[in-house]
């Protein structure tokens, strides 16, 4: 069966930690070009972030934790308590990059309390431990990609049409990405598909990364501008949507890229499933509902310069929300490393939770 | 109170008939360059049709009338009956530059039999015959702009946010516009609304066209790439959509601008009125819904290559549908340059082309 097979050895790696030095993949080149760059500085990480080179919510995470390392391994020299103050005032710098993302608050905290809980021991020793954290999320990752696609793969049937919305793909992870983790073991199991990736306006990551990655997989994909969604539903080619998340509520609204509320709603119109894949770090119990999530408000270049192109007049008035928020009730379900939480996603969430503590 | 007042004198004029020639503003440069090039020959009008130079249904009819005159200038001394077949043969050669707008082969069947109701004259006589109908549609394009925009002008209040996608403007049609023609005629009234206009991919009407010429009026307008409009739409700031189309079916099934049924759906779900302005021209009585509307279906370089920059990797599959169809279940109104004809769609037609006749 599987004369599919994925080589994940060949997918595109955005972040890589070598010889404890970070690299990040700039995404903002791809897919015209391959640039990888050594991180030397916690502002080069910063701006990093903040001007998408990396991204997706998973790679912020995990770009800032080691990002943090970046940021302090030239102060092993200070007094115990002077470094672990540098690295909390390095790890709220780092959390001002980007707002809606829960994962790059989420790592910074991970980072910092994981550090706090050691009362002894050099700064040397702490940087030791704070690299050896920021390994640990990396390779978490991987595991929750893993476990994403194991869960969601079942849902993709031989013939089916999969809409996706920007990128949730490898490249926004450590490997085999959020969304596109069911699609990637799907096809190693052999199970023949179409994908259909919407282009994602301003930044084109549809357009960019996930066409450019699925193809390379050798999965059949085919780029649609935005607005063709609805007209692909209507005729017939869409079985089920799958995106990714920055962010989900405890109520199980869902934050994403912006576009995403538009596909969910065309979705139900048409009585096709709306999947979300995520791992379960990107749900916030702490944020009640989407009202509570903030969301980016990007500069209005993005929207009237396309790749250095000006589309529109000069002094065209714009927006440039990145994000918008799903509400639950158009969320079939929540694919997380572990089960597929299903509707009421409230209390599936509650639930899914109390498992975990239970664990 | 209109201290708004447009200047009509001052809008951009896709069309222009001068010394007994065509002219066409090039809308594939616009904004940033303003080229008005005359039409020597008919290939010139067929390929600045098919190319979209002159685009917008309405204007497409007009300038192929013209159009046919150009084909036959110099062919005035050829027998009658052998002018005549020579006719018939450019009509039918424009009709084939694109094939969803009804204004393009409705203009042509109109002069064809103008021309074929003449039983007596010389061939020039025949061509003068000829520009003249051609002036006559583009005179009561004029007028059946006017009345859209005094039909529609009172559903615009104060304060409304008003969404528009593609250029259903003057640059669409030969002044005002259809679906701008309410706004033009609201804005003249002194009344203070903003209108939202989505990009439209792939080939950006809304931000290169409809940003543009409303701006150039005083109307306070901002852009959005198509993705944003469900985020809009939830978050308070639209309160109508008022788009053209291409072609209205008998039973109200309307198609437009590829995204426009996406559009239509989100009006739905958050219960915002979706309005369509076309002059009765548009409506095709002939073609019984939607369904038998043939959508053009155009490069997939349009959705790859963007003003000259390639955003996907070479050799990217994609779809290219120019238009979709939104079934009348989810239209408001059509504001006519008569009358706004409401659900039910269908029979809201059939009385009004009956009161047509009666006329």
């Amino acid at each position: 069966m599987p004369n599919n097979t994925v080589d994940v050895t060949q997918m595109p790696l955005s972040i890589e930690w070598k010889n404890a030095e970070l690299y990040l993949l700039d995404q903002t080149l791809l897919p015209h070009e391959t640039v990888i760059e050594k991180q030397n500085t916690v502002e080069d990480v910063w701006q990093a972030i903040k001007q998408l080179k990396v991204r997706g919510a998973p790679a912020i995470g995990i770009a800032a934790a080691y990002g943090l390392t970046v940021a302090v391994k030239n102060d092993t020299g200070l007094e115990p308590n002077d470094f672990k103050a540098l690295v909390k005032e390095k790890a709220a710098y780092l959390d001002s990059a980007r707002s809606t993302a829960v994962n790059l608050s989420w790592a910074m905290r991970r980072m910092v309390s994981h550090m706090e809980g050691l009362t002894s021991g050099s700064s040397a020793e702490l940087y030791d431990v704070l690299v050896k954290e920021a390994k640990k999320i990396h390779q978490e990752d991987r595991e929750l990609c893993a476990g994403m696609g194991k869960m969601g793969a079942p849902l993709i049937k031989d013939g089916m049409g999969i809409m996706t919305h920007c990128n949730a793909g490898a490249l926004a992870t450590s490997i085999l990405g959020t969304a596109t983790a069911p699609m990637y073991v799907g096809h190693d199991n052999g199970i023949e598909f179409k994908v259909y990736s919407n282009e994602t306006r301003p930044l084109l990551q549809g357009a960019r990364l996930t066409s450019w990655e699925l193809k390379k997989a050798g999965i059949d994909v085919t780029l649609l501008t935005d607005n063709m969604a609805a007209h692909m539903m209507a005729t017939g080619h869409i079985d089920m949507v799958i995106v990714g998340t920055d962010r989900v509520a405890a109520n199980g609204d869902v934050a994403n890229k912006i576009g995403t509320l538009g596909v969910a709603i065309l979705a139900k119109y048409y009585g096709i499933p709306f999947y979300v894949a995520c791992p379960s770090s990107t749900v916030d119990m702490e944020t009640a509902t989407g009202d509570d999530i903030p969301i980016e408000e990007r500069s209005g270049d993005e929207v009237t310069v396309i790749m250095g192109k000006r589309i529109a007049a000069q002094d065209t008035q714009t927006r440039c929300p990145a994000f918008d928020v799903t509400p639950n009730e158009l969320v079939t379900g929540i694919i997380t490393e572990s089960e597929i939480i299903r509707a009421p996603l409230g209390q599936g969430l509650i639930k899914f939770f109390e498992g975990k503590k239970n664990d």
